[in-house]
This record gives structure tokens, C-alpha cells and sequence, in this order.
């Protein structure tokens, strides 16, 4: 990671090898904020053997994992991008549920020429993202390894309310998503192409750096939302999951669907087509949830589709969608 | 992973190319009890975005991952060896702070050509040490990645009382340890010296298949344990986390180490030096606890040393120990 190209700015780069895994942990620790110390939800942080934590009833748990070169490239992301990353899409899988983020903690498998200013940057974006979701970073493991592997979990609180799953979706209901779909793809695009110098800064960053609404998962709870899931395999895919959970047909309108100008401008720039992004572009995490009624549906939310008897599957107004539906792995 | 050396045989291996992430949840779900899914402390388990826990007052959390290479080799462990190894340090981890193992998360890197028999074996060994420590597999990960590592989260239930840290030893308390400590190293140092077949089968597998000895850690709990902790990275190195955590010297007494006729055999097939092996040799996760009196340690514990007043470092009977202390990553 970050190795320099010649022997003596190699000498120059302190890497983790210099720190050792107990250093590693303590500059982790070291850039945690002072009063994560005296978080009431936290009775014991890093440091022992595992953390303890105060919960009231029943609580949320959630895992996810970010590999070098499939989930982030070191030429694109910053160790602060990877460590929002890793965070936020554990995060909004607790929102999803119905859950507010209370803890996480991080595995991180690094090679031993790592730089420190990696860890460094890497534990600032996992505190950023912490700090944003109102959760606290209580323990960690850190081992050495082949490639950058970082894996997360994290814990969340139901607030006595019930979760909401995949299951709830009910013929009737509305399906309404919160945000533009296909940015991350579009940024992703972009920098597979090598011409991030023709899309929107912010694309680049739905890509590498994603910020989950945490609230329009809130809302979505307090509005009644049905089911729930955050968009991270593709639009359809994820829709997928509710329909077969559900056991409905989901139809969705294109028409509906959120595009705004930066979207459309990269599409035109790297000569793609824009429906595809949206319907399979991975990584956007946005919050789609169904509802029994369209005057509940909340601000930031546009009604995407319908909800009807039928096979548990995903139409497009209608009709099978017959592009790639999205992501998966080891395929 | 498990590759094979010619094409033919090559064709006959499935691998998760064939089975895809969704597949591979899949998998590991089938391999599954059919009790779990009627344990009262799952809501919701494997198959949403996050599962839901009933929890009971605080929470034990922690975090511990194994990596191809560095904690096992193919050549050496088989899918189910990791998957227990896995588990079994994360729910050790719990049971050293006092707490009852109630679930697991495990995020599992892998390259495509990994063999499915190796990921069913996998699920295999989790769910065999979940059910060993009385936990449940709650959900999970999967992505692809250029070499296996597996990342695991363990939640625990104190059951209403106090967490056991590692920082409550108090001068004038006795050191007790259950088992015998290096027999780990010695079966990695007969793994790594082609020479498994000069020692006893059991400290081969002390290294690929752990086995922690999770009732020790409760009965020392019912004891008053005033401090506690596994022996992960090395006796010496991990009693130096309680000693500086305690402000307190502990003090061992060589003689009074375990010791049995395995691996002092061992010691001699391999000529290596026992004491080494004893001090410095980790993955034993033996559990060491303080006990206020001799008199309260409970069977399955020896006293092999004191806590005194003074510099928070361990001696060996009274002097510093000079050779290798334990096992550090990155170094």
C-alpha cells in the first residue's frame, strides 16, 4: 500500500511494520475522540478482550466487509474513504432495520508495508462516519495479511419499536425511494474509464466515500414504512429481496424513478446508458420502503412503484427487466 | 483454494464462481440447525439486512479474524479446522470477560475458485463450535477477495453481572491458569518442520483446532475472579496486559507451569526448548484469572504465580524474561 517507487522514499514511509499490532491498536484509540471515553451506552471500550456495552431490549447486528480491489482501489479512495465506507454501509444496514446505530467494531487485515498514514486516515474516516451515525468505535482486531481486507460489524438499538424487515411488503402499498439511484455506478464508471475529469465530483465520492441518509430511514420508520432495505447490490436486485421476503409483485415506473443533471451529464460523457445505472448500479445505499399509503409517504422520498399480488418478482412497468440486474459476488 | 493440479480434475471441483454470493449464504444457511430458528434469543436471524437480538442488560462484543497464511494453511487445516479456530477465539474472548456466548457474525473473504466443500466444511465448523459455546450463527458477509479471511463478531450476555476486565488484580491476589500452555506452538512448530507425525495428535490440533475451555472461565467467574484474560498472543505477553491494566508486577513460578508428557516429548523430537514454547507461544487461549485466595481457585486452575506491588511487567520467578515474548502482527 502506498509503497514508495524508489529506495529512498521507501525510506521515508513509516509503515505499520515500524508500529507493530499493539501500536497499530493504540494510534487507532489515539484519534477516537475524548468523550467516546464517557459515552453512557459504553461501559467498557477498547482495550480488554472484548467491549461492553449497555443495551435496552432487543438490539440490531450487522456485518460488512470492504476488500482492496474489489470494494476500493489505493490509487482512488483514501484510507478516510475506505474507512467511511466500511462504516456506512454497516450503518445504514442497521437503519434499514428500524435500528439507530449505537457501536461498531472494525477487523482490519493489512499487509505489514501498509503506511501508518493509512491506519492514520483510515481510523479518522471510521470516527467521521461514527461520529455522523451517533455510534461509538469499541474494539477492533487487527491482523497482518495479503491484501487490505476490512470488515466491520455493527451494533444498534430498536428503541423498543419493532425492526422492519424485508417481510412487511403488502399488495397496495407504495414503493418510494429517497435519493437518485445509479450515482455510485456512474461514479465508479467514471473512474474506470479514467475520466473523472468529465463527471461530477460527487459522483466520484457516492462511489468512494458514500454518506447514507440515516434520516430518511428515520422517517421512513416513524411514516410506518411496511418493509425496508438499503439499495447496495442494484436497484432491482435489492427490490429482489423485498418482493421474495414478501412474497408480492414490486412494479416500478421509470418514469419515476430520481435523475438529476449530473447523472444524465455522465451518462452522455462516458457514452452509457443511464437506465442501466439505476436499475444495477451497486453501492448507492439508498433507503427504497414500502408504505400502506402515498399521503404517508415522507419528505425526501418519491413513490417509485406499486405493490401487487403476484409472483415474487420485480417489473419494470410491467415487464421483466432484461439488462443485468446487479451485483454479485464470485460471479 | 484447493485448486487442483490438472485440468480434469479442475472440472470436477465446483467452486463458488458456480454458486455466487447469494448461493454461498445459501450454503452456510442450510448447514444451519433447524433448532436455531426457534432459539428464543433470535428475532431475526440470517436473511435481512441485519439480524435482531433480544438482549438482557449489558452486552459482551468483540472482534477477532483469521487470515490463510498467518493463522492456517490449506495444506495444513481443513474448512471446518478454520471455521471452529474462528469461532471459538471470539467466543473465548467473551468468556474471559465474564460473559455467555449468544451469537455470532462472520464476514468470509474468499476467491472465487474456492471450493464449495471447503465453505461447507466451513459452516460446518462454525456452527459446530456455536453450538460447543452455545451460540447461535446469526448472519453474515460474503465477498470476493484475492485470499481467505474470515473476520468474526461475537456478542455475549454477562447475565447481570459485572464484566471481568482485565484490569481488577490486586497485589496479594494468586495468578491460576487451566491447561497446559505452548501446545499450540509446539503443534504449529511440528506443522511447520514437516515432522507431525514425532508428536501427539492433539497439539496439532491445539494449533488448527482450538478448543477453549469456556467452563473454566465460568467457573472462575463463580470464583470471584478479580482479573481475567485468554492467552491468545503468549503467557507472558498476555499477562503483561493485566499487569499494566492492574498497575500490579506479576510474578510466575516456572516450576509451576503445566507441563505433560506431550509436549515435553514434543519438545525434545522437535529439540526445542519447552520453556519457549510455555512463555512465548500463542493460540493456546488458555484462560488466566486472579483469584483473591488460594483457597478459591476452582479445579481446573494451578497457581503458577503472584501479584505484588510495583512495576506493571511480569517476571519469571523474580527476573525479567529475556527471550522472545510472544507473538506480535506487523513485526
Amino acid at each position: 500500500m502506498k509503497v514508495s517507487s524508489n529506495v529512498e522514499e521507501e525510506r521515508a514511509v513509516a509503515t505499520i511494520a515500524d508500529l507493530g499490532e499493539r501500536g497499530v491498536i493504540e494510534l487507532v484509540r489515539s484519534r477516537m475522540p475524548a468523550q467516546w471515553a464517557s459515552d453512557s451506552r459504553v461501559r467498557i471500550g477498547v482495550g480488554d478482550d472484548a467491549a461492553v456495552l449497555t443495551t435496552r431490549g432487543d438490539c440490531v447486528l450487522c456485518t460488512d466487509a470492504v476488500v482492496e480491489g474489489v470494494h476500493f482501489r489505493d490509487q482512488w479512495s483514501t484510507g478516510a474513504d475506505v474507512g467511511v465506507k466500511l462504516a456506512a454501509r454497516n450503518f445504514i444496514d442497521v437503519h434499514v432495520m428500524g435500528g439507530h446505530p449505537t457501536a461498531l467494531v472494525v477487523s482490519l487485515t493489512a499487509p505489514a508495508d501498509t503506511a501508518v498514514s493509512w491506519v492514520e486516515d483510515f481510523a479518522d474516516g471510521l470516527v467521521s462516519e461514527c461520529t455522523r451515525a451517533g455510534a461509538v468505535l469499541v474494539g477492533g482486531d487487527t491482523t497482518a495479511g495479503w491484501s487490505l481486507v476490512a470488515s466491520a460489524t455493527a451494533l444498534g438499538d430498536l428503541r423498543g419499536k419493532p425492526a422492519v424487515t424485508r417481510a412487511g411488503a403488502q399488495p397496495g402499498d407504495v414503493l418510494a425511494l429517497a435519493g437518485t439511484p445509479g450515482r455510485a455506478a456512474a461514479g465508479l464508471a467514471a473512474l474506470m474509464a479514467g475520466a473523472i475529469q468529465h463527471v461530477d465530483a460527487t459522483l466520484i465520492a457516492a462511489h468512494t466515500r458514500p454518506q447514507p441518509d440515516y434520516v430518511a430511514a428515520e422517517h421512513a420508520v416513524l411514516a410506518g414504512a411496511t418493509a425496508m432495505i438499503d439499495t447496495s447490490d442494484g436497484l432491482l436486485v435489492d427490490l429482489g429481496h423485498i418482493a421474495r421476503a414478501s412474497s408480492v409483485t414490486i412494479d416500478i415506473e421509470p418514469e419515476a424513478l430520481p435523475v438529476n443533471a449530473t447523472i444524465a451529464h455522465a451518462a452522455e460523457m462516458l457514452k452509457h446508458d443511464l437506465r442501466s445505472w439505476q436499475y444495477a448500479g451497486g453501492e448507492d445505499h439508498l433507503v427504497a420502503a414500502t408504505f400502506p399509503h402515498h399521503d404517508v409517504i415522507p419528505d425526501g422520498f418519491v413513490a417509485i412503484g406499486t405493490v401487487s399480488v403476484g409472483a415474487p418478482e420485480v417489473l419494470v412497468r410491467g415487464e421483466p427487466w432484461v439488462g443485468s440486474a446487479g451485483y454479485e459476488h464470485f460471479r
